[in-house]
């Protein structure tokens, strides 16, 4: 029996076109944590921990290794497997990879090893990862605002406008926090897209501004877990995303009560959970 | 005097449209390491390092403590300043933020901490990031191979042709090894750009590839700092991007004899570093 996690995974999604509205499958690309182990002789260490798309695994174990320079080629590679500890559950087991090394010891790790606070690595399943934020007294969002659906077509527009830094270099990524109705009131850019959702919680944080349950979110890229994780800490109910949402942001925001967008792009957008903040209806009160 | 680095930095590039070649003055986004400290009563603690565009530096710090957990609102924060710290240089004063608790004493990160490898935490400058590499026994790459520009526009379409899981969930990152003449031999992709690179590299490696000096590396989205030194460890020469690259991504590359690629689109691209390989003279033999 494998439990192997794939590299896509079925959804269904509202798809908008203009005032239309449909029903319909898609694929999400999967996004799950993979922790790297490394193995010598008896002994083990957990080097990292990365939010990937389950597929070549083994590859990106090794290859992550190599690139921080612990091993330089094959030769230094005894055996790479995923996790057979028994103890683990089934679900878990394809997100650790152990990468033997022929050497006898540990490399002397302490040098490379960095403080690293990372939502990534409170567990090594999205369902873990999302358990975590449970753990973390992050309760989800209560119902509303109801957003005109019209206002969205809207903010990608308002977003890359405000833009400056882009316009200059053309490579920044971009989070912009609008009111409801549509109104900018704060726009961060950087090399980073993680930073960029950081700076604008930050600015909000020192404004003493939060939670922002009243502001939806809007980036220039993808979402993932990471960026619907700051977005949820920050009590943004509403996160837009120009590009495909991974399949562990739309767990996140099912689970938390929050709605994301994706593929926003002129009147035409999908609804990937928390439909119903987007209603064309009066919404009822659901408190 | 304020050496606070800017969010952008001026470069020359050479702009490449069909046959014509034009050296001209570009902006880059400026890529740079952040080192976040918290601060309680006479405790510090480095939380964590990020590669980032400089501006909003406080904002980043504090938002990022907030998306983990580790400050709540703004009543948890007393001072965030930059180190004032007289020992660290002052080129790298601007990328340390201590952010001041107003708790007496730090949290319990331990329970928070993990081990990470990175490559952004080597040093707290740019600069510092690119000696690291070098004490890491990382030589720059040599002349070679001759690369025929004519091959470059090709190599996007062959790529996103060869995406199969792209086309399914429109939402992944790919990258890609050619040969010099333009043979796609490896295609890997994530959700994370730098997955998808060291699955390549990776890939690579277990197959006894490395180094890969007769090779290109096509990539879907930009070049940071860390794609360029992931294909640098695997001995790539060539880079290409459809986007932009950050700053550090072009410092590295020209300290490291690497040919930087970007905005590769249709016939038109731009060459930030390593305009020799692409000459469309006879390459002279600089050995």
């Amino acid at each position: 029996m494998d439990s192997r996690p794939g590299s896509k995974t079925r959804a269904r999604i509202v798809a908008v076109d203009g005032g239309r509205r449909r029903t319909r499958p898609d694929y999400l690309a999967t996004e799950e944590p993979l922790e790297i182990r490394l193995v010598a002789g008896t002994a083990t260490t957990t080097v990292g921990v990365t939010m990937r798309t389950p597929g070549a695994d083994f590859e990106l174990a090794t290859g992550f290794l190599h690139g921080e320079g612990v091993i330089a080629g094959k030769d230094d590679v005894d055996r790479v497997s995923y996790c057979v500890d028994p103890l683990v559950d089934a679900e878990q087991r394809f997100n650790i990879v152990n990468v033997g090394l022929t050497a006898p010891a540990l490399p002397d790790l302490p040098s490379l090893e960095r403080h690293f606070l990372t939502s990534s690595a409170c567990g090594v399943c999205g369902k873990a990862s999302l358990d975590a934020l449970q753990l973390r007294d992050l309760p989800p969002l209560p119902p509303g605002p109801t957003v005109d659906p019209a206002v969205l077509p809207r903010l990608p527009d308002a977003l890359r406008d405000a833009q400056g830094l882009f316009e200059a270099t053309g490579g920044l990524h971009a989070a912009g926090l609008f009111t409801t109705d549509g109104t900018l009131v704060g726009l961060r850019e950087d090399v980073g897209r993680h930073n960029a959702v950081d700076k604008l919680v930050g600015w909000a944080l020192l404004q003493d501004r939060l939670p922002l349950h009243d502001h939806l979110l809007m980036v220039s890229g993808r979402s993932s877990y990471e960026i619907m994780q700051k977005a949820l800490a920050a009590g943004i109910p509403v996160v837009c995303a120009v590009s495909a949402p991974s399949s562990l942001a739309v767990d996140l925001a099912k689970r938390f009560g929050m709605t994301l967008v994706g593929f926003l792009r002129g009147d035409r957008f999908n609804i990937y959970a928390g439909e119903d903040r987007l209603s064309m209806e009066p919404m009822f009160d659901r408190q």
